[in-house]
């Protein structure tokens, strides 16, 4: 089986094109457990599929590493652009991918090489408030505020397809994430969880940010989360224009156009291969 | 650069032969820490080098995630000479490999296809005793007594080029191995450390088998501490023969010759691929 294996901010995928490959559905979660063992496998945070779309110019399918499927993955997203533009499956530098989450418009940054190195993508429209992340706790507009030990943290309440807190702090990089994260995500007042994100503008075109991500804790980037912070800064009126976000794994650059929030960041080729299957 | 990805027991690492492919001796540390890294490289325990020798049929160079050279590795030669018998580097199924630690005998088991499956190797002669693994305490002939809290263990003293301590236990898969293991390896009688096992015969020819390796913690397989512990029993006339070693990523088998340990196991191909050298 021919596969590629990608990273945007060090958020790895094997992928897998399924105009090339057939590969039955039953096989698809013990395959992406599979490829993504680092001891017995190649190592990755999941497998991604890219083939052919009755509703957009390909169709992504995302398996995390444990077998189940997700909605959605914004620096998934940017390498299935990548693929699809330098594989010729898309006619043209600006096409759509369809999701389980839904579709998504991508535009790929081509080199004169023909190569893809950077890829926006609309992550759509940000909602904010409390029933908008499912949180049952008194809000104060679109914040709540959070008691975690003797301190508490005032944040956003923002949905991109998934729920977010966003807390503006005065040092979002020396911020103890580890410690504080797993309160607020747990918190009973968000029965189904919250991904916790913890910022600092530094002027109105760049952000400081970490993350503690709903159900992965620690990761190196989180696409949603930076989108939800620059919506929700906007709203502020803290940022402005294009942001430059500095997540752990490296920056994204995102912008809030006509009510979308649009993120354009790296797409990574690590290594192409053939894997055996047995 | 074209390279292989292959595993023995988990113990994985990213192949680079030197016959096809010219490397810089000053890029080599960078190279292992770039491959080994699952976030934005290939993802494995480091880089493996076989190339021409001199003194043998092929060369070894192991370097580990951290970009350091390591001295050898029981499961890295297995594959080392599954690669050389099957791209054609050796003439016979028998051969020898030069390490950094020495020049190791090597045996492919090759099927019908060609393919290698498994690979014996002379994992040399086994020394017992303080002096052999740098113990400075009181020893009882080979043994020592490590006390860990309110326990102690009793521990063969054995040298298989590294230094080990094989306490034989109740039950070594049931043992808090993370709790234990640090105290014995970290212990101020070993100056240099040690490798910790934990193992319990089950009759003569099976061996339950859990390791603390130095340095690295709780590992899938550690081919020397098998050799070791099996060296340890077959001397205190527990086990005998061809002993199958129950390790937590899969099985050896182990047998005492003429003085020498020789180890059996498994050497798997997972990927071939391109990995694109910037």
């Amino acid at each position: 089986m021919k596969i590629t294996k990608m990273h945007g901010l060090g958020n790895c995928y094997i992928y897998v094109s399924t105009f090339e490959e057939s590969l039955r559905e039953e096989e698809l979660p013990s395959l992406a457990i599979a490829v993504s063992d680092i001891r017995k496998g190649i190592g990755s945070d999941g497998l991604i599929l890219i083939g052919p779309s009755e509703a957009a110019d390909v169709r992504m399918r995302i398996f995390n590493a444990d077998g189940s499927e997700a909605e959605n993955c914004g620096n998934g997203l940017r390498c299935v652009a990548k693929y699809a533009v330098e594989h010729g499956y898309v006619g043209s530098n600006s096409f759509t991918i369809e999701t389980k989450g839904g579709i998504v418009e991508a535009y790929a940054h081509r080199g004169a090489n023909g190569k893809v190195g950077r890829v926006t993508v609309d992550m759509g429209v940000p909602m904010f408030g409390p029933a908008a992340v499912g949180y049952l706790g008194a809000a104060n507009g679109d914040a709540a505020v959070i008691a975690v030990g003797e301190d508490t943290f005032e944040g956003q309440l923002v949905s991109v397809g998934n729920p977010h807190f966003v807390a503006f702090v005065e040092n979002a990089v020396s911020l103890p994430v580890a410690e504080i994260g797993p309160h607020i995500e747990r918190h009973p007042d968000f029965p189904n969880r919250v991904n916790v994100e913890f910022v600092t503008p530094r002027g109105q075109h760049e952000l400081d940010f970490r993350v503690w991500e709903r159900g992965s804790g620690i990761t190196y980037a989180c696409g949603t989360g930076a989108c939800a912070s620059v919506a929700a800064g906007v709203k502020r009126g803290l940022l402005s224009g294009r942001v430059t976000v500095h997540l752990l794994g490296g920056d994204l650059e995102i912008e809030m156009k006509d009510g979308h929030v649009w993120m354009t960041g790296e797409a990574v080729e690590v290594l192409t291969g053939e894997y055996p299957r047995s």
